[in-house]
C-alpha cells in the first residue's frame, strides 16, 4: 500500500508588502534600545541575510480560515475527487482567525470546521481538527495523514497549512520583515501506485528550546499595551536548525531506503535564506558531497516565511509550473522538511 | 495487539466557585435585554436543568499548561513508566494558555511543547503537538494515538484534556456558570493483554452546524469592549446532542462487537444533567431498554463543564475511588463519548 498526495492547491495573498514600505518603520532592539543604522540600512541587511524581498499580507475581509478554504477548493479540484469522499479535515496553524481589527485569536470552533462548513460538505463522517506544531505543522499534518491511512483509520485526507502571521507582528521588531500569510493545501490518499510517503521523522525539542520562538509584548518599551507579538531568538534558532534538522533529513532518508543521490529536491521551510542553505550544504556534507544546484527550491523572496503555509505551497507552485527553472518528475524522489516553533523539526521521504 | 490505558491523572483546582456567587452578577439575555427573574430564581433554575452546584477555577498563578502538567505528571506516575519512553504528548485544549489578566490566547509554543519542558523530558523523538476539536478533544487524541500505535508509529502516547475556560467566559451571560477548569490526562500503550479499545466512532457536523458554539461579545451591549467569550445556542445544542449522540454510540457499539448488555459504564461529557439523561436513555430505547442505574457517573455537580477534561478527570477520579458508589472493574466494558464545538461528537468503546 502506497500513501500519495494526489491533489495540491495554495493560496497567495493579492496584497504585496515590500520592504520598502519598512522605510518609516520605527524599529527597536528586544531591550527597546534604538538601533543605530538607518530603516535603509537595516532593510539592506535583512534582505542580505534572509533572501526576502516581499512578503503577502491577506487583505481586511479575509481571515485564515477563509484562506485556508480557498487552497483547500483548488486542491480538491486537481486531485478531480468528490469532497464528500474525504475522510479527514486537518489544519495546521498557531494562532487560529484573527479578525484585521482584533488580538484575539478565534479557535472555537476549529478553524476545520469552519473549513468544511465553507466548503459545504455535509458528510459528518469527514472529521476535522486542528493541530497546532509551529512551522512544521503541515509536515506533521500530513505524517497524521499517514498514521490514519496506515491504520485503516482513514483512506483520504485534506491537510492545510494556513496561517496569517500579518495579525501577530510587532511593528517595532525587524524580524516582523520575516513573516508574510498564506495557505497551502494537499489531498492525500490510500493508493495502489509506487511511491508517495516512504518514511518520516518529527521530533519535538523542548527541555531548552520550547520558548525559542514565543508571545511577546512589543519592543515599544513606552507603550503599556498588553499585546502580545510572535517573537523569537534568531541566533538561538539559527544554531538549533543547523545542529539538527541536517541529521534528521539524514535519518529520514536512510529509513526511506534511497541514497543520496536519489534526491532530486529539498523542499525545506523557508524563515532565512542563509539559514536553508546552511542546513542543506551541512546534509550534503553528511554524505561528502556539495549541495547540488537547483535542489533547494526557494520562494522566500517573493513570499517570506508564510509558517505552516510555505511547504504546502512551494510544492504546489513546483508542480503547477509556477516557480522558474524548477520541476517535479514521476519517480523524483524529494524531501519536505520544516523547523520550527516548539522547537519542532520534521521531515517526509517521498516519491513522486 | 491491544490498545490500553495503563495510567491515569487529574487535577481538579482548588478554588471553588459556588452558584451563590454569581448572585451578584448582571445577567443580560443575549440581545442585551435584561432578564425578568431575580439572580436568586436565575441560578435556581440553572441548578434544576444542568446540576451543576459549584465548578472549579484555577487560581491566578496557573495557566492551562500548567494543570496539563499535573494531570500529565500523575498518569505517568499512576503507569509506572519512564517518561522518556514516551513517544507522543497530545494536549487536547481550545484556548491555549490565557494569563488571568489577559484577553489573548498564547499558543506559540503548543501547550504540549510547554507540558514537554515542564515535564523535564529530554528525548526529541517524545513529539508533542495540540488538537483542537471542541470538548471531544480527549476523546480524539486518543483515537490518534490509536492511529499511532496501531499503524506502528508509535508506542506510547500521553493524551491530556486540559482547558482554563474561566478565562474566556462573559460574566453577564448565564450560559457562562457552565463552565469549570480542569486537566485529565491518560497514559495510552501497546498491550498484549485483552481488552482495551475495541472501537471508536468520530464525526463532524459542521454544514448547519459549526458555530452553534463560537467566539461573541459581552451580552452588556451598553459595553464597546470588543473582547470576545465562549458563547453558544443551547437549545440547539440540545436539539442537536440528542438527535445525533445516541446514534453514535450505537454505531460505535456496533463496530466493537459487544452487546449493550455488556456495558457497565457511560462515561459521557457533562455539559448539563438533563441532557445526559436524554442522551443515555435514548440510546438504551434503541436498543428497547430503559437506562440501567448508575450506568452513567456524574461529577458536573461538583465540576461543572471543564470542556476537553471532564471524560478524563471522570475516568480518573472513579478509577481512583473518588467516585462515591461508582467504580470500574476489569473486564469491564465501558464508553467514553463526548459532544461540543464543531460540532463534533466522538465515542470509543473500551474494555477495562
Amino acid at each position: 500500500m502506497g500513501i500519495k498526495i494526489t491533489g495540491t492547491g495554495s493560496y497567495i495573498p493579492s496584497y504585496i508588502e515590500k520592504n520598502e514600505n519598512f522605510y518609516n518603520h520605527q524599529f527597536l532592539n528586544a531591550d527597546g534600545s534604538t538601533i543605530k543604522n538607518s530603516n535603509e540600512v537595516i532593510v539592506e541587511k535583512f534582505k542580505a541575510i534572509t533572501g526576502i524581498n516581499e512578503r503577502r499580507y491577506v487583505t481586511e475581509d479575509l481571515n485564515n480560515s477563509d484562506i485556508a478554504t480557498f487552497a483547500a477548493e483548488k486542491a480538491i479540484a486537481d486531485a478531480k475527487i468528490d469532497r464528500e469522499t474525504i475522510d479527514y479535515i486537518i489544519v495546521a496553524h498557531n494562532y487560529g482567525d484573527i479578525l484585521h481589527d482584533s488580538e484575539q485569536s478565534d479557535t472555537v470552533p476549529s478553524i476545520a470546521s469552519r473549513v468544511k462548513h465553507l466548503l459545504k460538505i455535509r458528510n459528518p463522517k469527514c472529521v476535522g481538527y486542528d493541530i497546532l506544531f509551529g512551522c512544521p505543522g503541515w509536515i506533521e499534518g500530513v505524517i497524521q495523514a499517514k498514521a490514519f491511512i496506515a491504520s485503516g483509520i482513514a483512506q483520504r485526507c485534506l491537510v492545510i497549512g494556513s496561517e496569517t502571521l500579518s495579525r501577530v507582528i510587532d511593528p517595532h521588531d525587524r524580524d516582523s520583515m520575516i513573516y508574510g500569510d498564506g495557505a497551502g493545501a494537499a489531498i492525500i490518499d490510500k493508493s495502489d501506485l509506487e511511491g508517495g510517503i516512504l518514511a518520516h521523522e518529527t521530533a519535538t525539542f523542548a527541555f531548552d528550546e520550547s520558548h525559542y520562538i514565543f508571545f511577546g509584548k512589543t519592543n515599544d518599551k513606552d507603550s503599556d499595551a498588553q499585546r502580545k507579538y510572535i517573537k523569537m531568538y534568531g541566533r538561538k534558532i539559527y544554531e538549533f536548525a543547523l545542529t539538527n534538522v541536517p541529521q534528521a533529513l539524514k535519518s529520514c532518508l536512510e529509513k526511506s531506503g534511497k541514497s543520496i543521490k536519489d534526491v532530486k529536491k529539498i523542499l525545506i521551510h523557508q524563515a532565512n535564506e542563509k539559514m536553508d542553505e546552511a542546513i542543506v550544504k551541512r546534509f550534503y556534507k553528511l554524505h561528502n558531497m556539495d549541495m547540488p544546484e537547483g535542489v533547494m527550491p526557494m520562494t522566500i523572496n517573493k513570499l517570506g516565511n508564510s509558517s505552516v503555509a510555505t511547504v504546502p505551497t512551494l510544492y504546489d507552485v513546483i508542480l503547477k509550473g509556477d516557480l522558474e527553472n524548477q520541476n517535479i518528475n514521476e519517480g523524483d524522489v524529494i524531501i519536505f522538511a520544516s523547523v520550527g516553533a516548539g522547537m519542532n523539526i520534521n521531515a517526509i521521504v517521498y516519491q513522486y
